[in-house]
């Protein structure tokens, strides 16, 4: 089932009333983060819940890894986001009953979660079992100005019509090591964790408590704070307690007819690997602290200040489609979310939004996620590529363990060692190495963050490519071949010459070489020599790219078009995504691909292949990919639209930006798909806009589906910001300057004139003075079908 | 350290002293079996040792296979052998002090396994640590006549020259669930399990004890039972009881010097999945009852008796190297015990000597083992076919549940189950299937048996043809196609069309075709229709079988040739087993042979390669074959000897030998390798005979190397015995006639003369008239390298 329950708004997600059914996946959409603490959507009062979740980034368990029949240099500890003590518990006793809406009488349950000023405001009217009405109002933000904050206003009123009085209990809470839900059966669901926090330190005061946990394997302190601020009759009472797991503070009053009750809690969490307790007390009372003295309003009015100047930057709009609209801006909200204030911490496949994937950082994030953040809000871009420099030393004893020079960063991971428990479709994906590099060449490319690059830059790019040299090999005719590893598709496995990992690597070598010439010192110090570089150069030229003469297409990879096509017209419907339902044995020996791989080279490698090729590429393998991938439709969007098919780019823009608001994984309660999510970005930037990067130059190719009557959206480039009107018959460029010291910029802001190009015609770009340029035709192409059954979704929805 | 502990001697294996570091090792060769039941080669007093083990044919315990990223498909129970009650057991208390070979002092102590007459015996003579001098001689059989009953000698003696008398305590006992040794660090170490008996039953007579368990999560019933014979001084005291988990029979006398008390045990047991607990005692009781009535004497005569018929029938003598006489005779007794008389129950990897590979049995039975029982004692080779064919419903099912036709044979299983928890060495290496269905086919071709292929050779051929049917498909061109399964190199895997197992998805095919036409009432049974015959038959002609023109070889599976040659000068020498020290993705992605895969192919389907395609092919392959399994030196010996190079042949034959006497692998103490034992047959009648029989016949082509100076070797063909008396000049062939219902013969016995050949050279032999050929000279042949440092194990040793 296919559904959004949601109102159509262009700058919020409205759910008009509960339903139980949903909370996994509202639990997941609702969720509020700033790339450093992350709350799910849980209600106030904690139940009914699908799955409750506070996180802060990068705080983990680790669990040891079994293996039916080990294997060496098979990981043997996992690492799995933990939930920490959750700060969003309010509990309400009306007269004795338990706010709950399993009982009495739910009147009106909305929630809306506001994309401009990054509140969930949640209101609930209700009547108890027993008789008596009340109306709750709650809000909710996690702070992008204050990171280590949260806050949320709780107030409680008795309806004037309401007939009687009623005595309140609202207990505010600090829960640690809440019960987690079983959830079985599905690989990708986290292993939950009892208990994983060992009570420490508590405290309380007047109007709040204060905890701190240690985890039991992987020895990570965290602490959270809570204090309160209390509006209502003045005979209010107001208690705190604090044990080992449970701080509270209580309010107790009798309420009249038209009286409320407010509560405003302010929450404040900070963790560490080395700081001592008295240290990590001292460090959330200070942002406890700070949060009091801005206050809820200061807050509440810091939160908006900040996404209006993000929005000022990265805001696409989309005329003709409001639920497009809606979804994109959604999508951007949640990008930012989760990765806003990460501040050299990893940022996860789900964001902080659940504990799917145990909260890992995959490829996705260089390769999806970043993306958008180069052209929105650099600085986090350059920050999570800091990360990963961070897990350098870890990468390189990683590639040392398995017979390796350089680096092999982890496949999947939280603090940077490798926690993949398959290594087909793990440790042997090693492009993420390659996609790691290629993200430091763009966003140097769209920042000219010379800095970057030299702290940075060199030192990834240089261990990257040493990888590769010592992976690949010169056959007797001195072409260079990368065997036996898995590519982005992960319906294949360990397989020679994947075009996609070759060419990427081939990208790495050269930007390897590249940097090492243009920092000397930085290669000296490396040890980088001139034979080095050389090699690196001759294995790139001579990097083997498999073409099927017979069919005129690339194969994924050496082999791939000999193998049996899957049989899709004996695929049930009910038996996708593939993986739960047939073995990767099976997978892995015939033509069917999970997420675009080929295609994905086409887009992140367009000058390695000639139009035609794209073109027949492009069908070709559409006929046998399922998007069992939430990555796909954002990268079959661009291509769609690059070879002509430009509803069918429209398509896989809306599946892509409709992922998580319609659970189109029907998974979405386990966390936010970031990089599909990051992806209908791309998907209206590369796709519709056609922007593209190579060679340092920024080009656009724009052209609007049938469905979309018009696009605005503006890309940051060198410090500068570009801005495209685009409609059916024309495009406006506008070059805008941006503040020195934004969060925009991470190299140096510049109001210099800008070489761009639209569909090919080069043209200067001067502040101050737009050009409109007309929009070629759509040049002729073929049909394209996709394996019977996996139509775009959304096609398929509304047909 | 390569060593070999033991006396030469043709017949016997003798251990001059105890050495307690080699425990292990010697627990395993000391093994006693009948296929049936097996007990380690522990010393009578329990302790010191490696590992207790005492064992009954598909005795296991389930247990859960835990992955740390499962997959659908992956099986979720593993299979392990259980230490059944131990009731080897005899402990000795002198004068209040246990006999034990680390205190006191060890006059003498010496060990023999006597290959003619099956019994283990052992002497020893002590002084305790307070004076006392004692001498103990034990003898232990597993009866070959009596399948359910192993009997034990045990004297205990004061010499004339002791000074004084002392006081004896005899402790016989039958002792469930004990504690097992911890061994970690090695995958291929069965895992451990605690406690797996649940006690059920017990009780007791005089002179003896019962019980049975049932293990908790497989829910098998074991029952055990012991009675003894006491003789010694009038005053003997003797007493039985029994708990739970301890059976035990106490005999406490004083004896003075030059007296002795000896004790006969006798010992049975059974299991079943069905049978109740009563039925199960009595089923003990009665295998007990029919030992005494048999006596020590009466089962010391059987088993010489039935050592003496199988010598008849099987022995290999060997001229001008004692150490490879003795070591072919103790493979055989090893192969003998294995199977002899295990009916329709799996023959696994380490017999019934320990536990590595948790007890499982594997290809290695059909493709290594079987071979030397339809040539010596056909009846076990069926009696094991006749095991998988009880499979096939298991098998059925799991193809089906893998998507596929047919039957899918576990790769390593007890009762039938895929056990395997690393499908790229396991559910993917298919080719099982094929190994099971010319076992079939050999074993028709060997016995003429018609009965056999009608009731079990039709359904197993027609399973199997089915799987590769829908395993592999028909491309562009109609090649017959078998992409992404694993041949039988482990050091490779999940590749296209690996050549051994092309050719052998081939003669299945084939085969199933034939049979399904002479057998046209099984096939209808089977709804084998004329279409699909034509479509087995269509595969089979189409199959692809791929060639490195530019080499001039073979590629072991697409690709291989491509692959980065293994660094074998930068691996050091304690890096092999490579498995135990590089990761898989590593050794599957070069050019790295664990175990001979092109080369088994050309011992398997001789005809399906030139003989210069063999010598090329060879070659090549030696030049990365590393042998770190201990299946490759039988095969690479046929190979050698095929291409002339016979002291190359004479090597692996002496390594395949002596691989657990002298532990060339380092883990006999996990159990022998029965395979290897096995090929070390195959290695003399294959390899320096010469004996093929491809097409239904038998041919032989013997040559010498210039270490062994004579040869002589019986086979069993269609009710007939074979006899080649081989030297370096001329072979002499003589055609014997075998008992009616010998347990020699499976099919029919037969006096009709033979067509056979020598060196290409046909003739016919007939009973009573020998005929003598000369040998022609050795054709011209390359040399042969192996990798540095992986040269054949005993010239390594001897250089």
């Amino acid at each position: 089932m296919i559904s959004n329950v949601f109102d159509v708004d262009p700058w919020a997600v409205h759910e008009p009333e509960l339903d139980v059914d949903l909370l996994g996946q509202t639990e997941s959409l609702f969720a509020l983060a700033n790339g450093h603490v992350g709350m799910r959507g849980n209600l106030d009062e904690g139940e009914p819940h699908r799955m409750p979740g506070t996180y802060l980034n990068s705080f983990f368990e680790s669990r040891p890894l079994p293996y039916a029949e080990g294997g060496f240099g098979f990981p043997d500890e996992g690492q799995t986001l933990v939930n920490v003590p959750n700060g969003k518990l309010i509990r309400l006793l009306v007269d004795d009953e338990p706010l709950d809406v399993r009982y009495g009488q739910v009147h009106a349950h909305e929630r809306t979660l506001d994309l401009r000023s990054g509140l969930l405001t949640r209101h609930v009217e209700w009547t108890s079992p027993n008789g008596q009405r009340v109306d709750v109002t709650s809000q909710r933000l996690v702070s992008f100005s204050q990171r280590a904050v949260a806050a949320i206003s709780y107030e409680v009123s008795i309806p004037e019509d309401a007939g009687s009085d009623a005595l309140l209990v609202v207990q505010s809470e600090l829960f640690a090591n809440e019960q987690m839900p079983q959830i079985e059966g599905d690989p990708r669901v986290a292993a939950a964790l009892t208990d994983p926090l060992v009570p420490e330190h508590h405290s309380h005061s007047h109007y709040g408590a204060r905890m701190t946990h240690q985890t039991r394997r992987s020895e990570l302190r965290v602490g959270a704070a809570m204090e309160h601020q209390v509006f209502g009759p003045d005979d209010v009472q107001v208690e705190s307690s604090c044990s080992n797991n449970v701080g509270r503070t209580t309010a107790i009053c009798r309420l009249q007819p038209g009286q409320s009750l407010r509560l405003v809690k302010f929450l404040s969490y900070g963790w560490s690997s080395s700081r001592s307790q008295p240290a990590i007390v001292d460090q959330v009372e200070a942002a406890l602290d700070a949060s009091l003295y801005t206050g809820w309003d200061g807050l509440v009015a810091a939160q908006r200040e900040y996404l209006d100047a993000f929005w000022a930057r990265a805001d696409v709009e989309i005329d003709g489609d409001p639920r497009l609209q809606q979804a994109i801006r959604f999508c951007l909200f949640h990008v930012l979310q989760a990765g806003a204030r990460a501040e050299k911490r990893a940022i996860g496949a789900k964001g902080l939004t659940g504990q799917g994937y145990d909260g890992h950082s995959l490829w996705d994030t260089e390769t999806f996620v970043l993306p958008v953040f180069m052209f929105t809000q650099p600085r986090a871009a350059a920050d999570a590529l800091r990360w990963r420099h961070s897990t350098l030393e870890i990468a390189e004893a990683h590639a040392a363990h398995l017979g390796l020079k350089g680096s092999a960063f982890a496949w999947r991971t939280i603090r940077g060692e490798e926690c993949s428990g398959y290594w087909p479709a793990g440790t042997a994906a090693f492009h993420v190495n390659a996609d790691i590099a290629d993200a430091v060449l763009r966003h140097v490319a769209a920042t000219a963050d010379n800095d970057f690059e030299r702290e940075v830059g060199v030192d990834l790019l240089v261990a990257t490519a040493r990888l590769w040299r010592s992976l690949g090999h010169h056959d007797s005719e001195s072409n260079f071949r990368i065997d036996g590893v898995t590519g982005p598709d992960e319906y294949s496995a360990v397989a020679d010459n994947n075009v996609y990992t070759n060419l990427m690597a081939q990208r790495n070598l050269r930007g390897a070489a590249d940097v090492a010439v243009r920092h000397p010192r930085e290669a000296e110090r490396l040890g980088v020599s001139s034979e080095e570089i050389a090699s690196w150069r001759a294995a790139a030229n001579a990097m083997v790219i498999p073409w099927d003469e017979k069919l005129g297409i690339h194969p994924q990879a050496e082999g791939f078009t000999s193998h049996a096509i899957w049989d899709f017209e004996g695929t049930p419907e009910d038996h996708y995504p593939l993986l739960l339902n047939y073995p990767y044995f099976d997978l892995y020996r015939k033509q069917v691909v999970k997420q675009p791989d080929l295609v994905l080279a086409m887009v992140q490698c367009p000058d390695s292949f000639t139009p035609e090729q794209k073109a027949e590429n492009f069908a070709y393998y559409e006929r046998v990919t399922v998007r069992d991938s939430s990555l796909s439709p954002g990268t079959l969007a661009v291509m769609a639209a690059e070879t002509g098919h430009l509803d069918l780019a429209y398509d896989y823009l809306c599946e892509s930006a409709q992922m998580d608001l319609a659970d189109l994984e029907h998974n979405v309660r386990d966390g936010i798909h970031l990089a599909a999510l990051a992806s209908s970005w791309t998907a209206v930037v590369q796709g519709l806009g056609g922007m593209r990067t190579h060679n340092g130059r920024l080009s656009f190719a724009p052209r609007l589906p049938s469905a979309v009557s018009g696009l605005r959206f503006r890309v940051l480039w060198r410090g500068r910001s570009i801005h495209l009107d685009v409609g059916h018959g024309e495009t406006t460029y506008t070059l805008e300057e941006v503040g020195e010291h934004s969060p925009a910029t991470a190299g140096t802001a510049s109001t210099e004139p800008l070489d761009l190009s639209h569909h090919e015609e080069q043209f200067t770009l001067t502040v101050g003075e737009p050009l409109t340029f007309d929009i070629p035709p759509t040049p002729p192409h073929g049909a394209i079908e996709q394996p019977p059954g996996r139509a775009p979704l959304f096609r398929r929805l509304h047909q």
